[in-house]
């Protein structure tokens, strides 16, 4: 099963930057365990701060993975272009928040992204990819990962 | 590791009635499959359509739980005093949802429940309690289990 | 025919209470002058100030009843869980008011109970209950009373 | 006892388009029902697609009907001089509606004319008009009909 | 003079958990300096986290106490329902709430209860509850303490 | 000088209703007071419960007349039709209503209308076209009329 | 083809009017030019201030029109009635605007109207009602015009 | 018959700034032709920028003067406690401005003032005082001048 | 324990007017009532209309009283720079008002000042300054008064 | 005649997925139906799902471009750099939609880019950039093409 | 060149209190620095808590000044009539603040002031008076200060 | 001391386009002019339409520069991703801008980017970013320019 993780804007700075609130970590320390932890899935990573280049990216994907897990960062609470591009697609998005949004401020409560995919986890720090990875290999001896 | 399953409003339904959305499996049912699934975590399950109830039950957790899962159905968007029930106990609680709130109608977008909460998960159908249960279950090497 | 006439909260005072606003008969006064005026309608009665019994109630409803006539009270405007379980239900659920919820204030104009019903009779004080049953009374021949 | 059925705008269409939502009953063909189901009622029926022709109906009903059955069709959410003119008569006018408000679109749950209203009738279809009716009905042994 | 000392739900917690916040009493605890300080008043104190239950005690109020003290906790600021309970009684009814509404989240700056109690006291922690009860014992010479 | 003086919808029942709010005047009383106390202004009154035809009257005015005094009722907040009339001519409208908008309800504070007369009366009763009847008057010397 | 072009309030105005904003010819001006270009429609013209008028004439358009083209001026942000009029009927009907509704006033930028036409096309000046004519001209060779 | 002429802040500026606007006369300039006028009325004027030297006007106002001709400029639209002074008093108050506010910016178009007044006059520039004026002048034969 | 009590715009009027409302007692008449019933504390009193001046009361304040109590009128909902001017000294600040404020107009509801202060006393009519009074009373055994 | 088609975020899925919205033509079928329609333009086709070389390619038009038709998909909504670039330029834009936006969701019916454009054209599927042609073509014999 | 520096209310309290938001300088002592700064600048230093007397100097301002340098404390936000005050002179004002507006509550987000001024500097504590006087200084050589 | 100056989308066509507005200078002939006015200043200038090119400048900042002088054009108001860049390192950002944000359309008021600034300075056309360099030259004596 190829899965795709897909980060936004100001995610590349995980771990280099104010490490008291998103810990020590950069995800690229994070990913070797990710991949440990599910031996059967295949995981490909991409990072931009471009909201073109994560629609571009969501355009490609079709073809090549099982499944999406998306944080879009900011993008999030304004891409209407970004939500579109998700909805357009046939491979199913789980998005994924660090934070938990509904205890931030006003404007990050609302998830354009989120009324078009799967299901959203938020609030669980890295964890919070761990545990949407455990969706997608629950759905492995399926066999499904395309939307209907 | 001790873990309540809360489940609010409506979800004694969950099987009996409009199995084309929320499949025809009881929360009955499913619970078997969790425990067989987490070998290592103790789960108690307590449904109540009384928000009294669920309020009392969240403050008997404290002494004899490590974490909660709660589903507050429709009194995630309403309840104030459930909120305020969450934020007053040391244990921490994990909101899940069957269906991806921020899909749905507009007044069930907010979650005054979530502001008290590790974080949320929703849109997964059942399989949204496996992964708060993946949350706690990542937890239990480090024995963690109470809000700072 | 099974009918349910199902109270919200405060309604237990009718009659008791203000009575230049709400007449000076009680509910249980009116009960005989409905069961006279429709005689080919079986009328249960139940009125509750929680929110939870009110659920369970309409929970049991769809296995007896062919009926609900529910006055909500002051959870019409603020209870989506009371909302999802009369969406929940197969059994025709109209909403009834003693007032005119257009003519009151501003936060009274909204029913989220009334999303779910089959209709809304609002503005005839106790009449509106008797308006309720000759909808069901007229439906009575056709042998009807479930959902679609 | 003389009533007014009062229809406003597009109401003329009925039973002629849409039959799958408005059933294949123009209101012309539900008159004689509606006369033979109460007859000690005298209806007259007058339906426009001008909001002035409406109002001006109105001023005239005073003095010649003991009350009106008012379905305002788009007008009910935004003639403020159309819910005037209701205020302005000492006849009670009682609002129906065919669909249930509260389950339409956000600009439809709002009446303007409701304010001025006896009381409101909406979601039986075309038995909205036959509860309204109901209500004039029970009036008659006390010989009321007039506002105080 | 008779008054009963109502409170809403989260408050059986006082004193038990964040004491940093509400302090370190108990609400069982404060009751005997209560006592104490009013000799002239019998107090009753009841405490639930069902609003139902709530409703119910405001109804028996009537008959037999002078006055209520209300701290209706999260209830404050969404429940119609308990709003409309202390409108339909004669009794009249003091709100106190320990925080300072106008000082905490928008959500909490509303008071549904308020706009139908005497006054409003908030923000003294427990004094909140003396300064009610000085306002009652101030009416007793004059032997008042029903609503007009 | 040559005047109109507009009225809108419900204007014509002054007088004959609710005395006790709008006085036991009708405007054809009120007429030949305006025109004893202008002797110098022609004035020609037009009413119509018809939103058509008080723009088609305005499209006429252009040409015959030196001003008008509109008092538009319940079109005032709500046609945007009648506004871009009193835009289109090149006649200066003054509005004026028999009560003080600012001290009614909110929908009625708005006046799509007044943005584009050269002032507004309200609140004098029958006063207000006295007063905008001074106005022109107090042109007439000057001979204008016309917008720029 | 058989067209319909309706044009609502103040429309009549056109070139006689403000000719820096609207230009100096007529609609009556501009028909011709308009058949001329399209000799394959036959192009039938209505004008009315009335809303009623214009509510009418859609009624009868169904059986007698191939499409519409609309422009409902100030009710177009209006007027509900003829917005479901537009609903009603099978006739496609295309919104056209002189003016470009996104570069003017807030309340000029919602078009209740619009909601239930084909398309909109805005801002053109008199060349808008041309495009819209090109539309259903392109329709021609394949015979449509009427909504599934 | 004792008038005061109220005028709040900047209205000092008239005539010395902004001619194209607010045109070349001062208030002091107009004053002698308002007093030529009306010659039965004593008008004397007070022009402050200061909120509370406005309120301590209208506090002295009951008991000497029959009428209050009042324009708040800019307090109009944000002082509470200006309106609260003119609800206090027993002496009419009329609200005069020289724009129209219903065709300036969004946050003038609601006055506090004017719903404590009896009547609103605004967009004659000067002559919106004369025809102020007017209206007391014309309460004079009736020896009116208390509010009830 | 010295005490101020500082009274805002209108305050003054207090038993001169509306006596029906607000009582027949201006704060002069009761000042001495509130001394005689707290010997202990030391009571000055201050009035203005001119929020200037309300702010530069409070700038004294710190170095001269324990305690603050304030009726800030119709500033209360509006003046950001009083609000600062509370937040901006230690001594603490208790608001209180005649009227219930949650039970008056939407725009009265809402109290800028109270965010800064210590707690809030509203619609005891003369009685919310004495349980003010009993507030600070009861701290002066404590021998506190300074915010922290 | 030269000009520039733009497409934003998304459009270069057409014809490849979701057939049964969007139908099975890709842009590029279409565009040589374009060209051949209109013989006297040449068209140049740019999509990117970039805002920035959106915003690029909008800057580089005023040279080489007569106009431009531009579809900015999810950036209509909520780009103002979008906008600021199409007001920067002085070649005429029309802004084409495939849907019509007053029809689909509230975040979709503000267009901030049709602020700046000549006109809109929305709902006519692929026809709408045809209709946009039409526009300039009709421009062409008038050599215009520049905004004043 | 001649400028004011005028502070609004509560700006006297600088230096003496809640040192560690606001620093332990007064503007006093701030003052010998600035103008030690700007040798070539005349600088006179006014302060207020009252709105009137601030709107008393501004007027006085064009015909001694070049230029006034504004921070008008909690009136930014609130007063329309200092806002006016503002711009009826024609000398140029520069809005001030020591804390960055866009950083605080929502109600301090929004400058009344700020729209009738050249600019606005905000966030750099006593640095925003330097920037503001460099502003001034810079335009010297070019000897303007006047608006056009 | 080492600071970037960092242009967003359109600013690139500063001096070339609308010299009305913007002046008649490109960025690029000011920057000599600013190096010339601060000898003690290193400054970088990096423009880009593109968003993502504006983060990951910022990211890039923290290593190299002491400060960065940001003007964020139509992003300012939309971009949460940018704003949240400036909130993610250390390096101090100030915020500015040509126009006066406050005096210009509703959805310019409100800046996401300055949330996370030290300050912003706004209105003074390009001097605005000589005001942001003489507060960082203020700092230089310092050695400081690294948020805490």
């Amino acid at each position: 099963m190829q899965l795709l993780l897909l980060n936004g804007p100001n995610l590349n700075l995980l771990g280099h930057r104010e490490p008291g609130i998103y810990g020590s970590r950069s995800f690229e320390d994070y990913l070797p365990e990710l991949r440990e932890a599910f031996p059967h899935l295949t995981l490909e990573y991409f990072q931009s701060n471009h909201e073109g280049e994560l629609i571009d990216k969501l355009h490609e994907v079709g073809f090549t993975y099982h499944g999406v897990v998306l944080n879009a960062g900011g993008f999030t609470h304004t891409s209407v272009a970004l939500a579109d591009a998700v909805a357009a697609i046939n491979t199913p998005v789980v998005e994924v928040h660090l934070s938990n949004l509904h205890a931030r401020e006003e404007f990050r409560q609302k998830s354009l992204i989120g009324r078009n995919c799967v299901g959203s986890i938020a609030g669980f720090k890295l964890e919070s990819y761990k545990l949407a990875l455990h969706y997608f290999d629950g759905l492995r001896p399926k066999r499904v990962g395309f939307k209907v």
